[in-house]
């Protein structure tokens, strides 16, 4: 019997899937996709190592090889390829996003790498089963994703990039709970790295009601934003660092994550 | 025969040696020092996991054991004390700064523990071989330390915490020489965070010539400024979580630092 993560990624590579999988497969880990060229890898998996909570890398494909991840934990699947599993890619060159499609079979080459991030979606199920379902899951919609004015620490060519987060309505007097639950997905962006209206000041988000990603979910009076890093960061990266990449680059569409083969509460010991 | 890493341990437990260490022992790695109660000891290793690039931790000692350190290639010596071993100390209580001390073997207590943390003096002669010699150091002087705007990325109690930034004068023509040298110095703060005039706006530095921290370095017009993370960060964290630590902190005091003995070229590979 195939697992409820596997039918997804099936049904993404036949192209029956094609939404945003937030809220889909609960108890399943979810990850982000950045693809480079192997040039850019380097200076990439440094980019990662000193930004953790924007950028927490799971695994990565050998050059060329899209049907294997390194790190065997996240992905058991023997005919996976993840040119084809997720549902919706987004391409780019020199920064400008070219087009989204369905697969990327046809732009992947000899020198691309894929590298696997950790998503926040991995924890949704845990704060769910604490009554503490995010707003976004009850109305069956994608996550609010907003760009900020938070440099990353920069790693050779990625330089001046911005981090991305998503952002969930909590009410205040739950601000502690919701902050230990996420805090042990470490490998899933963790805790959140701010929360209130001063905190959209000091990100430097324009309109709560505009996400950049994602879908526009109500605050009530009694709610406060609360924002988490956000595994979009890389593709506003690339977009950012334009031709210092030469070649293709390829992402998810954000909220179209790739389900993985880890269980939640085994993502915590990642 | 002692190496001159140990040999100005030695005199720092004795007292003969109390100044600053920059430029001191070239070869040999140096290290941060922050001394917590054990109840904030997990709150601080998350800390560190989240902003590894201002809180490098390199080890611990386990809890009110100021002999051992947990990574032995760091510390060699056998009559090691985390309490005398640094020329000079600061020590806080609830956010304050109570006094400075050449040794703190009476501050320890049974529920202490000591975090040593990478710091940038480690690929200074690195620069120096590579024809950069820091400035500070051709002066004798401390390094320039700034608190900045930039808030870590929280962790438990470890909230609206400030980083602080080194800052060393270069050509602007030798910033990607710069960059790479001291890139590959992953757990002693790496590659520069930000560089030019524009970053000391954009790290709120409110005026270069006067560091909240080490000495004063002049900046010639050809010359611009280039900020590295730095391991007085979480001394600046404990200030700022003020009461939530209950019971004494200690730190070095900024620029008096742990002489270890892994040699810097072992550094790179931490």
């Amino acid at each position: 019997m195939i697992s409820s993560a596997h039918r997804i990624r099936l049904e993404s590579r036949s192209g029956r899937h094609t939404t945003n999988t937030s809220g889909l497969c609960p108890g399943y880990g979810q990850g982000n996709l950045i693809v480079l060229p192997n040039d850019a890898a380097v200076d990439f998996i440094d980019l990662c190592y000193r930004n953790p909570v924007f950028c927490p890398l799971l695994g990565q494909t050998p050059v060329g090889n899209p049907r294997e991840i390194n790190n065997k934990e996240i992905i058991h699947d023997e005919d996976f390829n993840i040119t084809t599993d997720i549902p919706k890619y987004n391409i780019y060159e020199h920064g400008k996003l070219l087009s989204t499609k369905l697969d990327i079979t046809d732009e992947w080459c000899g020198n691309h790498i894929a590298f696997i991030i950790g998503c926040s979606f991995s924890f949704e199920n845990a704060l769910s089963k604490n009554g503490l379902k995010p707003k976004h899951t009850l109305s069956g919609s994608n996550v609010s994703m907003f760009r900020t004015n938070i440099l990353l620490n920069p790693a050779g060519i990625f330089k001046n990039c911005h981090a991305v987060v998503s952002m969930r309505p909590y009410k205040l007097k739950d601000i502690e709970k919701v902050r230990n639950i996420s805090r042990k997905f470490r490998k899933t962006h963790g805790e959140p790295i701010d929360w209130g209206y001063d905190a959209v000041e000091r990100l430097g988000i324009q309109d709560l009601n505009n996400p950049e990603y994602g879908d526009a979910i109500k605050i009530d009076d009694d709610e406060i934003p609360i924002f988490w890093g956000c595994g979009v960061t890389p593709q506003v990266a690339v977009q950012q660092v334009g031709a210092a990449i030469s070649g293709k680059v390829m992402g998810h569409s954000p909220g179209h994550m790739l389900i993985l083969d880890i269980k939640d509460n085994e993502v915590i010991n990642l």
